[in-house]
């Protein structure tokens, strides 16, 4: 996507500079736009760890990039097997919930045991970490595409009136290699003069929807209004929400979506006023093991500083302010499960599908194994 | 309730200084305890816009006392009834969505009409004041007395475990004249030795969850976590919440609920999850006259600037930081309608009641009329 006019992705290697990764370190957004260079796979973990990088899509891809990197340090260390395996924990301990990560780094495992001689494993890895990629910037592409009709649909009900999308977090090409899963049908609509307005919702603790979403919609020219997490409900409750998309860092093979925390919150308002819900993901999201996503799916408890704290610009200066007393302390579930009950379908590279076991099955019979 | 040990109510007059109200500027809490002064209308109105005082029933007080301000200034004025009205008006035109302001102001009015004399109405319109936050520290006090069974029999079934209770915004002492309506219970109980734990929701876009109920509820020592307003559907979901008890600015003959924006998300989440959701409320905060709250109570919009800027501490100072890109907008809802059938039931200075007409008319035959 577009920043300042110029073509971006998330992340990429820079063909004279092949033995470093380049990220927009997105903690920067939306005061500055600063380019980091990662040069070693604790760079990347720190990175991923401390979300400079964060969305399912890009943690897959800064996995993939990272277990690149762990192939060009393991070629220079004693044991090849025990660096490369040191490197895979460390990247696999970042964070808990996303499933891309374990999914991108098992691709990158049996790319890398596939071939054979060590030049021959820094070439594999390579080449599957922009596969990887380029397959994540395709899947949302595509996630676009099959996006698109529904948005142009409510359109036709309400001509001459933009179709009012609310979302929640940043599930916009900033949080995945580009498109984004949530924003490429918005994107798609936009592009294609369909009008739309987004609600975005700020996204407390991290502000990932104020910082992040409404500055890559305000880059990209699509109309937005920042509201606070709590103003969803109401906004509904007025025929001022025509349909939510969201991501989502995990979803079961039953249809149960883990998203930022919140999310579960706005799926009830919607079901409510009848509103509909939808889940945009590329299959790398689906995690194909699991039925029961509020039992089973991992929630990431972060640190109490993001709930206890605000960061933004004040004059020239980023900073935190701190909102509650001395004393108070706090709790901060990053993610949530909405109940598949709740998910009026999931969009995914492949077509729209109910959220339910049999739908999901029918349009991934082989789940991740697929070509 | 008290500050440092010592006690305070929100709002006072020194006998030897009756010309002037006193008041907590809650716009500095948590971060400082300043006590301000009102001289006059003028300043009592500002206060009121600007949420130096805020909550029902405080807004009440306010009017009240802001009224008892009007009949001094009128005394001194070549027209006394019209500039009586111009202060009314001015009191009138604070706040929209309250229906404590208007309550009040008309109640100071009928007593300063009933007085003949100036002299005459500057004391009934002082002791009408007097009488107006005396009513409403007392009804808050009974609304504990009512709730606390509600809280002692979740105790009873979870023995030697806290009662987790969610509130959202700040229904404490801080919103009303003392005790407060949502925490009135809380805090019954936790006198009475219950052990009782608060999630207190941070309240974006204003946080009067993190600088107002987390504050008072540490002043009185009860324990309590600060959770960002997108965390309790997830909390609910995993057990953590035995109950919600919230406040309100105004609630519909037939039970429907304006509150804080959110509150309806929160009712939403209880509701999915079998979670008692309690509405606490002096009777002053019954509009006799809706039926219909989400139709006819009136919203409050506020400045954008609310929402796209953070106020905290940094340091020894408290300011403003920015969260959002130059050039986005916001929208900013101050409150959501509930309603009634999300509601588990009313807690009023008589007693428990459904959200419904023939129950909330069972306990209040007369409206307000009654004694």
């Amino acid at each position: 996507m577009r920043v300042g006019g110029q073509r971006f992705r998330t992340i990429w290697i820079d063909l004279e500079d092949p033995r470093v990764v380049r990220i927009i370190d997105q903690r920067a957004l939306p005061h500055a736009f600063v380019i980091e260079e990662i040069p070693d796979t604790r760079a990347m973990a720190r990175a991923i760890r401390d979300m400079h990088v964060r969305g399912a899509g890009l943690i897959g891809a800064a996995a993939a990039y990272g277990m690149y990197l762990a192939v060009l340090e393991a070629d220079a260390a004693p044991d090849f097997q025990r660096s490369l395996e040191q490197s895979r924990d460390r990247l696999l301990a970042t964070r808990p919930t996303a499933v891309n990560l374990a999914w991108a780094v098992d691709r990158q495992l049996r790319a890398i045991h596939a071939a054979a001689s060590p030049a021959g494993k820094v070439r594999a890895a390579l080449e599957s970490a922009h596969a990887i990629a380029d397959e994540d910037a395709d899947h949302c592409r595509r996630i676009g595409e099959h996006g698109l009709p529904v948005i142009r649909e409510i359109a036709a009900r309400k001509p001459g009136q933009p179709v009012n999308i609310l979302t929640h977090c940043n599930a916009g090409w900033l949080a995945f290699v580009d498109h984004g899963s949530a924003t490429a049908p918005i994107y798609a609509a936009h592009d294609a003069g369909i009008p739309v307005h987004v609600w975005v919702d700020e996204t407390r603790p991290r502000n990932q929807g104020a910082a992040l979403t409404a500055w890559e919609l305000g880059q990209h020219g699509v109309p937005h209004t920042l509201v606070v997490d709590n103003a969803g409900g109401h906004l509904m409750q007025h025929g001022r929400v025509d349909l939510v998309i969201t991501g989502t860092d995990r979803t079961t093979a039953t249809g149960d979506v883990a998203n930022k925390i919140g999310t579960y919150l706005k799926a009830l308002a919607a079901r409510d006023n009848g509103v509909p819900f939808y889940v945009a993901l590329p299959s790398s999201s689906f995690d194909w093991n699991m039925t029961d996503g509020l039992r089973e799916i991992p929630i990431e408890r972060r640190d109490d500083a993001e709930v206890l704290e605000v960061r933004g610009r004040c004059g020239d200066a980023v900073h935190s302010v701190r909102i509650a007393p001395p004393g108070t302390t706090a709790a901060n579930y990053a993610f949530d499960v909405t109940p598949a009950r709740l998910v009026t379908a999931l969009i995914t590279e492949r077509g729209l599908c109910n959220a339910d076991p049999a739908s999901i099955r029918a349009l991934f019979p082989r789940g991740h194994k697929d070509p």
